[in-house]
């Protein structure tokens, strides 16, 4: 491939879109304002090929999954998108090609979410490919939505629908054959091309008394919050929402609900809250209720059974993909 | 090695020193208010086993070369550290023992600079190792200094001693013979355990009119901000400061004035001003001059010939690693 500034120039620097922050990549740190008032949050998820994506997967599914992951732990802390930096790792030898589509795709985000590039570094490996993303967002001074603050007597919601994740990575394995191609297409689509919700993380700072996003999957996210918040969580099973294709694939297997429940990938937010939280462009669902002790997450069956789940949440594409990843 | 919230919670979380910003590392990101006045700077940089490291380096050689590199970055941006996110990609079946080093060598660093850890991710990777550590630091608003700002007249200047690094790389090769033990001894540790000049950073905020780190090698660090402010400089080889190791070394060998110029791993900091630095604790050096025009780096000898620049910088430790990173 060419050399790595002719990579920068060509590729990268135009993803900065002219943001003044980013200096134009000319310089050896980025330097970001906080608005008056405002704080800055920061996160950071590494993906490697053949462990976080299919070392096959097109360049823009990369882009899409390293973005939404991120933007994702941004709408979890209830904050709005100010840019990202990139550490890449490329193999030796990659098509300049597939450098330019991931780029591309990158744009995409960088557009959709007001979401430029600020900074990186690109370096050269023997092994597989491995991008680090680190996103900046801000949040109001003191707003910002964290995993400690649920209490008993809180009802738990989610946004979106959950399941559509798990089920969508068993989708792309081919794994789901008795649901039609459009419910199969549906979930490849929600797997692959997950939605933060940034809108909804900036409608709940404040309002929320814990927030996580679902990328572990329900159970064991909602597990995390226990754990931090030192409380215990109960979930109504039949209230958890689910996509009309989610419905279609419990129908036809019923033995799917724990994929639904502890698949993860969803990027869906699942919070707590002492008040019903405002409307956002997504719809918010009250799936149970924040109880005290420590017992941490029962979910209960539409005929008061508790549910025995015995996966616990982790499910990255790769079956020994378990406990491959956690971060923050 | 242990599941990755055990590697976390024993080896990782201790490192955030209680910082409030780190949220104990519990949740999705970390959070950083900006002091009134102050901007936040924020850079990645990515190393890789066996391209920026000897694969068989010890873990708190390792820690030092990712901690330095970043810190090199804000300094060479005038700003404080406060703290960085980790990424790490950790080959499967990586010896715990070999993590709780790492993670002893980067706490030595966090105590030295005041840099606690903040957040990351915790992957596994069938390939080498892969850390992306980003620093965010902070500086007064609108004094970060940057590449752009030099003008004609400017004197240009380094800090501490320039070729350590180079030099240091080809006696951890054993290709330094004729040098004393001392010597050797010293121009090793310059490259394996570097100093970023933080302080030195501060002191320059606001006064210098262009800096940059020497990491890739003193002539291709000044030529990136003759590039960046368009300009060019004049530097005269003899004023270039040189330790007492360097001295022997050119001594025993003249051909490595070239290392001592191009050869990089110094995070020394170099650059121009229009009027005289302050002092603080590392002896900062004039060595030439900023002038007008395109014509680059020029490097002048002690009888006012224009040395033949052939290798233009870049020397990580392989080789091959020429072009093998650049960042921001």
């Amino acid at each position: 491939m060419s050399d790595e500034f002719d990579i920068i120039h060509s590729y990268f620097a135009p993803l900065t879109r002219g943001n003044g922050a980013a200096l134009g990549l000319e310089d050896d740190a980025a330097v970001l304002s906080a608005k008056p008032g405002f704080e800055h949050v920061v996160t950071t998820d590494a993906i490697v090929a053949g462990v976080h994506f299919l070392a096959d997967e097109s360049p823009a599914n990369i882009a899409a999954r390293l973005c939404a992951s991120n933007l994702s732990d941004l709408a979890a802390m209830g904050a709005l998108p100010l840019g990202f930096t990139l550490a890449a790792a490329w193999p030796r030898g990659t098509d300049e090609a597939f450098i330019e589509a991931f780029a591309a795709g990158l744009g995409e985000w960088v557009d959709a979410y007001d979401f430029p590039l600020l900074g990186g570094d690109t370096v050269s490996t023997p092994g597989p490919l491995v991008f680090s993303l680190t996103a900046i967002g801000e949040v109001e001074a003191g707003r910002a939505l964290k995993r400690s603050g649920a209490r008993p007597g809180d009802t738990v919601y989610v946004s979106g629908t959950i399941g559509d994740g798990g089920l969508g990575l068993r989708a792309v394995k081919g794994e789901l054959r008795d649901l039609s191609e459009a419910h199969t297409a549906y979930l490849a689509g929600r797997f692959r091309r997950p939605t933060p919700r940034i809108s909804t993380g900036r409608v709940l700072a404040g309002i929320a008394s814990a927030c996580i996003d679902v990328s572990d999957g329900l159970v064991q996210d909602l597990g995390h919050i226990c754990e931090v918040s030192g409380v215990s969580i109960r979930i109504d099973a039949a209230s958890v929402p689910l996509s009309d294709a989610a419905k279609a694939a419990l129908e036809a297997d019923a033995g799917l609900l724990e994929v639904i429940l502890t698949g993860g990938d969803d990027y869906e937010l699942a919070f707590t809250s002492a008040v019903p939280p405002g409307r956002g462009d997504t719809p918010l669902t009250a799936i149970g209720e924040v109880t005290a002790g420590p017992g941490g997450i029962s979910v209960i069956d539409r005929a008061g059974n508790k549910l025995e789940i015995e996966r616990g949440g982790f499910n990255h594409f790769a079956a020994n993909a378990a406990a491959e990843s956690s971060g923050s």
